[in-house]
């Protein structure tokens, strides 16, 4: 069944993303859920049930393995609170089972929220030494994120001509997105030299083209469309598709002959699925902008194909001709992306629908996007494994 | 909404429960999905979307992070995988996202699968020792799992005038159900001065009334009714009634002058929305037989009272007159319970769900309840704050 226009996006909360020292995995959460059930015009208490996003307890402040974290932030008791986690689309998984309980008829009002705090760690006791030493199947030969993205790189490079000017692009541009996004991490003009000579974390990928380690929360008050009016009179946001996919595993890309390291199946299925739910035919023409999943450069410049946006093997054109910037045919990651926003791991896919969320109400500042009328947010995690594909539209 | 006879078990399986130093995470896994699939008539690649619950990777063998480890597990890719954490209510919390799903007509059949491999770490990187290293509010006051049933089982020997007897016979009943239940990890009948005189963990709680630690899975596969019979022809099991409920943090029960440490608020909240969906109003004499979380003997004691067969502060009569007995009114955990079978924690809840699944169809065996009809299924977890309760019927 498609999820087209059944369900509202009645409000939506977001927390600074950065080193927040001074806020507790509990502060984060309050202040995402405040700020969305605020607009929701509802109180806390008035939440029927819950999906928490919290992907890594164990690397960050050892909170979230359970919905019972968001129940005391929030001081709300006696309801249905279930904890998701799928690596990097831990958000775009809690909001789908979100989405899920609205349309089973089980509840009127839900919450879904990520929340990541991985800043209060040392690096000493990073998630990269955690998976290491618990003798990870490819993390310890050097297939870390990094390690593994790198791969893809070299292989579009060596296949269809992509070069490191490429993806560096990316990185200036989600950069300069930033600067008008107050919530990003990172907030700082870069130029092409800044990025390319930065220190080189897995060739080809420099730092200033990795995504930061950041603590944030972001939510969304979610309702069945018919009722969404009760809530917020001014609401104009609709779930218009939503698609998931787990389509390999850690080992598949190293042993599976057809896996060609050329781009993500996750994100091709998981996109195709909304599209369908959406009557989306020709993504390119027909969605305004989208926020994708940059945690390093090479990753934004295959998602542009695994979406369709062009070809396999020409994403870099959508970079070299601006396409992709603020101003563009189809703008990407205005927000800033996770390259600018950082990456508290579940908070990543909903920050990505509150940025669909204030754009399609015209809310979004300075990086507006000129008639925002259909949004893509597209969540990845594992080695490209896991992927969630979410269209808002008004 | 109520799920009352909405949704269909159409296949269960579970593995052997115990030390299965021969089985991989990913094994146990293809072994509980193969029983449940080939009851239901499917191949895995039939599987339109699945729930995976594990609650400890880092406690355990470092899998089950997200979806991705059971796409590996059964070569299963290109759908929909959530992984669902909530402490020991994670099986109930799996289940129940998979019944939205299906009443959201987001899919047709789709599995739900507990599994947890905790036997391969040493008791120095236990799920306790993390806890406390990593700071945790309560456990390194004492407060293990443990430390926290113990008080109430204290408060109600002081208010109620249960003993340490009471207590024990619940062990000593547990244990003899286990005789006739093959894939139970500790088969071995006690008396009740073996019980009692088994070493004290946390007083009154011995050795022999606290559950195992354990290696299993289970698995269920779940249509919506209308289709169960295409599946599984002989299919008679349907889900009566579901509730689910998180009904306090960590810290509440210390900090709260309300509670008092006499039962589990989220026992009754979720049982008391179960039984609406299925229309009982008097649980002790509608319900056939229960299998309730015993994960120490007060805890079973408890919840004869939190789920209302009797009166708070009367659930030693149930035992003392053996009324929870095989044979009895109402049979208790005829399983063995989470006291014989063991604990691997997220497979726990769905393992309930196997035997109400197999009691239902009439295969238990010499475990037969006589008459089974109606069965309930309670899952809890942290300090009692999340609680799952499940009644499966024909």
């Amino acid at each position: 069944m498609s999820y087209k226009d059944k369900i509202a996006v009645v409000g939506a909360g977001c927390t600074n993303f950065g080193e927040n020292f001074e806020q507790s995995y509990q502060d984060l959460i309050y202040q995402a859920a405040l700020e969305a059930c605020q607009e929701a015009g509802i109180e806390f208490t008035d939440i029927n049930a819950a999906w928490l996003g919290t992907a890594f307890p164990d690397a960050g402040v050892y909170k979230g393995r359970s919905g019972m974290d968001l129940a005391e932030a929030l001081g709300v008791f006696d309801i249905p609170i279930t904890r998701v986690s799928n690596y990097c689309a831990t958000g775009g998984d809690a909001f789908r089972n979100a989405c899920n309980s609205l349309l089973a008829g089980q509840h009127d009002v839900v919450l879904a929220l990520g929340v990541e705090k991985l800043r209060d760690r040392t690096p000493t006791e990073s998630i990269v030494k955690m998976m290491v030493d618990a003798g990870h199947p490819i993390y310890q030969k050097g297939f870390t994120a990094a390690g593994t993205f790198a791969v893809f790189a070299t292989r579009h490079f060596n296949k269809f001509g992509t070069t490191r000017e490429d993806l560096s692009l990316i990185s200036v541009k989600n950069h300069k997105h930033a600067l008008h996004n107050p919530k990003a991490h990172i907030r700082k003009e870069l130029s092409l030299e800044d990025v390319m000579r930065s220190p080189m974390v897995a060739y080809p990928i420099t730092l200033m083209e990795s995504c930061p380690t950041t603590d944030g929360a972001a939510a969304v008050v979610l309702t069945r469309s018919e009722d969404a009016k009760k809530y917020n009179p001014d609401n104009k946001v609709m779930v218009k598709g939503h698609g998931f996919s787990v389509s390999t595993g850690w080992d598949l890309p190293f042993y599976d002959p057809h896996f060609d390291f050329t781009g993500f199946r996750a994100t091709e299925i998981a996109s195709r699925t909304a599209y369908k739910h959406a009557g989306v035919s020709d993504p390119y023409k027909e969605i305004d902008f989208a926020e994708v999943h940059d945690c390093f450069s090479i990753v934004e410049l295959l998602t542009y194909e695994d979406l369709g946006f062009i070809e396999k093997g020409s994403g870099k054109k959508l970079i070299q001709e601006g396409i992709t910037e603020h101003g563009g045919d189809i703008p990407v990651n205005v927000s800033g992306g996770l390259l600018s926003c950082g990456h508290p791991v579940g908070a990543t896919g909903i920050r990505m629908l509150y940025e669909l969320v204030r754009q399609l109400q015209g809310h979004a500042g300075k990086r507006q996007v000129i008639d925002a009328k259909l949004g893509l947010a597209h969540n990845i995690g594992g080695p490209g494994a896991v992927a969630s594909v979410t269209l808002l539209g008004i």
